[in-house]
């Protein structure tokens, strides 16, 4: 199976812009009257007829659609900080993708080291993970905010934050027994540094739980993808 | 915290070697009479005190050492498909180390389109990524075999083999329900496309329980991965 991704869809009509018209004609040389499956990168899976086989404007008709096509039994956003090396989260970005995210955010926190981060690269990687893991909803790559105000904006019924520290302020329970039962999710995922103990005050007081990933020590990428497959496992 | 690795250790003095010197005594400026913390990458970690600060070979005796150190609650055998593009097979290399593993054995399937894989490289992975996490256990990246003789000769009191297909000669559970209980695990991955329909009867008749990872279609090193986080969730 082979999904394309359009650039827009009008009136029962879609255009695959140059890119995907590229992969669709010179590539895959599919031709006029051809069906393939297209997604809207929102959950629906479009079965569509090529009316013009262009490499650079291929044209589709609707033929039929499935909305929600294999969706996923809950929504999970992740608030991680970018790395110091770019390459590690957009690692993060590809495989949080093919096991199944909503949402990801970059955040910045007190003790980030890498203050600015552009989104691009991530929105590509997410695009085409998820047409190579077969997924009709792409997640949405997400303007950097400060951890701060991902804290205050965060509306998830079950909000998590992966401290590597603990103490008396900040009693941490496992994400596998915070997760328990929960459907709507957000879990924070903080640089290198960890949080900032104001940082994990001000989430305790905005309802977040405190959890721990198990006894290893992991990277920043490495314990946000842990915290995407825990979530996973919640739900197989 | 930081782990070094040594060279050899006899009588009590060990020897860290020219690359593990070097980081220890011209980057981390350790001197003669310093206490440093060394893994022999079997599990025990060992408290030395420096005899000679070497940038080419660094001298230690032993002041104690900890058996087991952070030892896991299982053991566990990933035999994985080696991917056409080698660094997804490093990345989960290092990964799944920071996860936690005690064996990787590169295996050959039928459809297998890598037919060779040369250890070096993971090996040196492997170390970098068991000092990053502060694990004194180093898994085993053992020389590549076939699936076939892997299944023959794998006496793993919990085997699983993780196809993508399922028929009535195939019927596949969860891989957590597979799991349940288990403390000696070996799990097979196949490559890009897939174990051969012969392989997946031999490991059956070898005491193998086919397993899926769940409803995301998965690449070779993100099921491999999504399997060792499996088996860390059962004991966190």
């Amino acid at each position: 199976m082979e999904l394309f991704y359009f650039q827009y869809f009008r009136d029962g009509t879609g255009h695959l812009g140059p890119e995907e018209s590229n992969h669709c004609v010179r590539v895959l040389r599919h031709r006029e009257g051809d069906l393939i499956d297209v997604i809207d990168g929102k959950g629906t899976l479009l079965h569509c007829r090529i009316l013009r086989a262009d490499p650079k404007d291929t044209v589709v008709e609707l033929v039929s659609s499935e909305e929600n096509w294999e969706a996923r039994p809950y929504r999970l956003t992740m608030a991680v900080c970018p790395t110091k090396n770019n390459d590690r989260f957009e690692w993060f970005v590809e495989k949080a993708t093919e096991v199944g995210v909503d949402r990801i955010v970059p955040v910045i926190g007190d003790r980030s080291e890498r203050k600015v981060y552009k989104t691009e690269r991530a929105e590509r990687i997410a695009l085409s993970a998820a047409k190579q893991s077969l997924k009709a909803l792409i997640p949405d790559i997400e303007e950097p905010r400060t951890v701060r105000s991902f804290i205050g904006e965060c509306d998830a019924a079950c909000k998590l934050i992966a401290c590597c520290f603990e103490d008396e302020t900040c009693p941490r329970t496992s994400i596998r027994e915070a997760l328990a039962g929960a459907t709507d999710i957000a879990v924070l995922i903080g640089p290198e540094g960890d949080f900032s103990p104001e940082e994990v005050q001000l989430a305790i007081s905005k309802g977040f739980r405190p959890v721990h990933l198990g006894a290893s020590r992991l990277r920043t990428e490495t314990a946000a993808l842990t915290a995407v497959e825990a979530v996973y496992f919640e739900f197989i």
